[in-house]
């Protein structure tokens, strides 16, 4: 795949471009991407996807092959040779405002305002909505699950469980900004610089003549290292065995059984032997919710590695981020634009996000403003991230978006972060906004009256 | 991305396979691919992702920063230099036997098996779940979906609800080989020569100064394929409005409000201005579910834009993999391997799998038997797909993976494919296979018991 094709969009997106192009539409237009309501079981999003967002806006091109694949298209067939020209020489030129990685976002808040040219705004929907979209469902997911985990280390295991080697890579950084201390995979961890973990798998164990070759052998070769798997035909027998050959492992790792019950005779043994400093590993459908129910029971885990719920959560398995447009500029004339069909209402303008604290410096509240609102003593929480096609941050590490989140969560009362039942974060809408979509409302029906009569 | 990266694994795969150098462990192992249960609301899968698998298997190598990396990576710190110098030669020299793309597949029936240096075998275990598993999975949900639409076409709308822009390529891919007709993934429509479809957004509307001159313009730049969206402000008045232009479009597209109602008096009234021949497409949170109960209303619609449930489907938002140790030769001595684990029980052994027909020719059932059990009657489904690393199978175009799809479909008896509560498709194990497992358990139990002496 061509990380930057141009192509890595809908057909419908590069259809309005040559329609804007073709009846000579000249308009810039703004961008916001944000959700209408949070999934079920979430109470907060956490901003991620920013980074390889602005690296497709800088660098997303189309090679003449595929500008050659379009015109040999049906649906361009009539298309002057404007289009194809326009895209040989397409590049993003428009500007960018956005929530740094690691802020919590809440519905209704854009995570990303895109001015720009309507036809290169339009053309990055798709992809921004990919990128975003994905990275802020898990990256939320993980500080759920780093939240129920209380200090507990939670490493992503999900790479298996990913829609594909990709989005595995994503998965892993988004944990990471989320909370995870670090991943089973090897190639994030070389991309993006993050602690990498892994231990054995059952077939190490399945493979030797009996575990005692087997955990002999890892013993051998990872002297300091070996988290050896106890769980391939029976826990206690395993662990046993284990301090029979009286050669101490960094840790142990259970996958399957009664996790509480099973942790706790394990530690029971361990120390016994004088081995307080072997940890304790679990794995195995890990979420948030399996996670509180474990420490209730009093389980004595140390790390959880957390698959699934990290890849491709159950619960809330989609984050339905849109991208709207808000506002036209035609001719000299600014107008704001929204969608009206009953379901799907959408506030016009370019806005800003303003987050207030309490006495004691904890978040109280969201405001949604037109950008151009006084902040009073609100935090701003949009800033400028890219003018005229060129980024204005430098790349961060994901450490930074990481304790960014992590930041925010210290300050968000928890109520708002319980896992089960969270009270509602309050966010409202500014005066201005609200007249705004009246203003359009009457402009847009008034016309519609018209049509009727 | 480097899409052949040795590094798309987990840390585990390489810790165990510098293990088995260091120990100078030196086998030939077997793993199978499968599923241990369907999914909630499936009840058969449609095999896919072989090909990139294949592709992975020839391509895959290790750079030296990757191998650098490696080597300053903590937990190699004692391993000695064999480990970076055979990664540094590293090519995946193994065999594989699969079930082609399209395959009609159930909960035990191996979809990949592999046969190679147990070291080999092992990296390439965290890839081949990843890419397998998602593409099952969306082809599975596909053909759901194409089912429900009794002969409508189905198009998938996914790329912007995908985990990010390679597993929209995916999902294209898969939702095509499930019977899909084509994807708005204009990326996928090059790299896989697939048909791309796609209208005109929202904001193409609410960018205009009203409806009348977006459409207007719209069919300026599209005379003949202009698809019009309906319901930014008001589906009615839209129809109206367009055929008062008195300028036929190639079709029209709803993508909110009560779809059955309202393409029904859409076709009424297109077909009253003697339109007939303009198509209805519709879209919104489509699903096989949502298809079953609109056609039951009498919608009048003629195909389908398929979104989020062709991208990370609600109702199964994950198939879960498992790629399990069968079989290892060690020293000239081949064992069955099997994991024993209360829920978690493996068949050892290499496995083949025949599906039966009835005299009409229907599929009666499957039988899971070990590679040597003769057919009889049934048909072999895992056919040799790579010899010593090479590929067996010229690539095959997606079409071909789609219509094996669905002639499988139609030799499927109604019962075992209806949407909801369908009946379960009988498939059972050989007695070789059950003699087997026993023979496996009784040699580790036996040791487990010399344990606890």
């Amino acid at each position: 795949m061509r990380e930057y094709s141009g192509l890595l969009t809908d057909l419908y997106e590069l259809t309005m471009a040559a329609g804007y192009l073709q009846t000579r539409f000249d308009a810039r237009a703004t961008f916001e991407l944000f959700v209408r309501h949070l999934p079920p079981h979430r109470n907060y999003l956490v901003a991620a996807g920013l980074e390889p967002a602005l690296e497709f806006l800088e660098k997303v091109r189309f090679t003449l092959d595929e500008i050659d694949y379009l015109r040999r298209h049906p649906t361009f067939r009539n298309i002057r040779d404007d289009f194809f020209d326009y895209l040989r020489d397409f590049r993003f030129t428009g500007d960018a405002w956005a929530m740094p990685e690691g802020t919590l976002a809440f519905a209704g808040e854009p995570l990303l305002r895109v001015t720009a040219p309507i036809i290169e705004g339009q053309i990055m929907e798709t992809y921004l909505l990919a990128t975003l979209s994905f990275q802020t469902m898990i990256a939320s997911k993980a500080a759920r699950v780093v939240t129920a985990a209380e200090g507990r280390h939670v490493v992503e295991f999900g790479a298996r469980r990913a829609h594909g080697p990709e989005a595995g890579l994503s998965a892993a950084r988004a944990s990471s900004i989320g909370g995870a201390v670090g991943t089973s995979n090897v190639l994030a961890g070389q991309k993006f610089d993050m602690a990498t973990y892994g231990t054995q798998a059952h077939s190490w164990v399945m493979a030797h003549e009996d575990e005692k070759e087997a955990f002999a052998h890892f013993l051998d070769a990872f002297p300091e290292h070996a988290v050896l798997l106890l769980d391939t035909y029976d826990v206690r027998s395993a662990v046993k065995k284990i301090i029979e050959m009286g050669r101490k492992p960094a840790g142990v790792r259970i996958d399957s059984g009664d996790l509480a019950e099973d942790s706790r005779w394990i530690r029971k043994t361990l120390d016994r032997a004088g081995w307080n400093h072997v940890s304790v590993f679990a794995s195995g459908d890990i979420d948030e919710y399996k996670i509180t129910a474990l420490l209730k029971k009093g389980a004595r885990i140390d790390a959880f590695g957390v698959g699934t719920a990290l890849a491709t959560p159950g619960d809330a398995p989609h984050l339905n981020l849109v991208y709207k447009l808000v506002e036209v500029e035609r001719a000299g004339k600014i107008q704001g634009a929204a969608k009206l069909s009953a379901a799907k209402v959408t506030y016009p303008g370019r806005k800003q996000v303003f987050r207030f604290s309490d006495a004691s410096g904890n978040w109280a509240g969201d405001r949604i403003v037109l950008e151009d609102e006084p902040a009073h003593d609100g935090l701003p929480l949009l800033v400028p991230v890219m003018k005229d096609g060129r980024r204005l941050i430098p790349k961060a590490p994901v450490s930074e978006a990481r304790d960014r989140c992590l930041a925010g969560l210290a300050r968000l009362p928890q109520k708002y972060k319980q896992i089960t039942r969270p009270a509602r974060y309050p966010v409202n809408v500014s005066h201005r906004l609200e007249d705004m979509l009246e203003k359009v409302r009457r402009r847009v029906t008034g016309k519609l009256s018209k049509t009727r009569r």
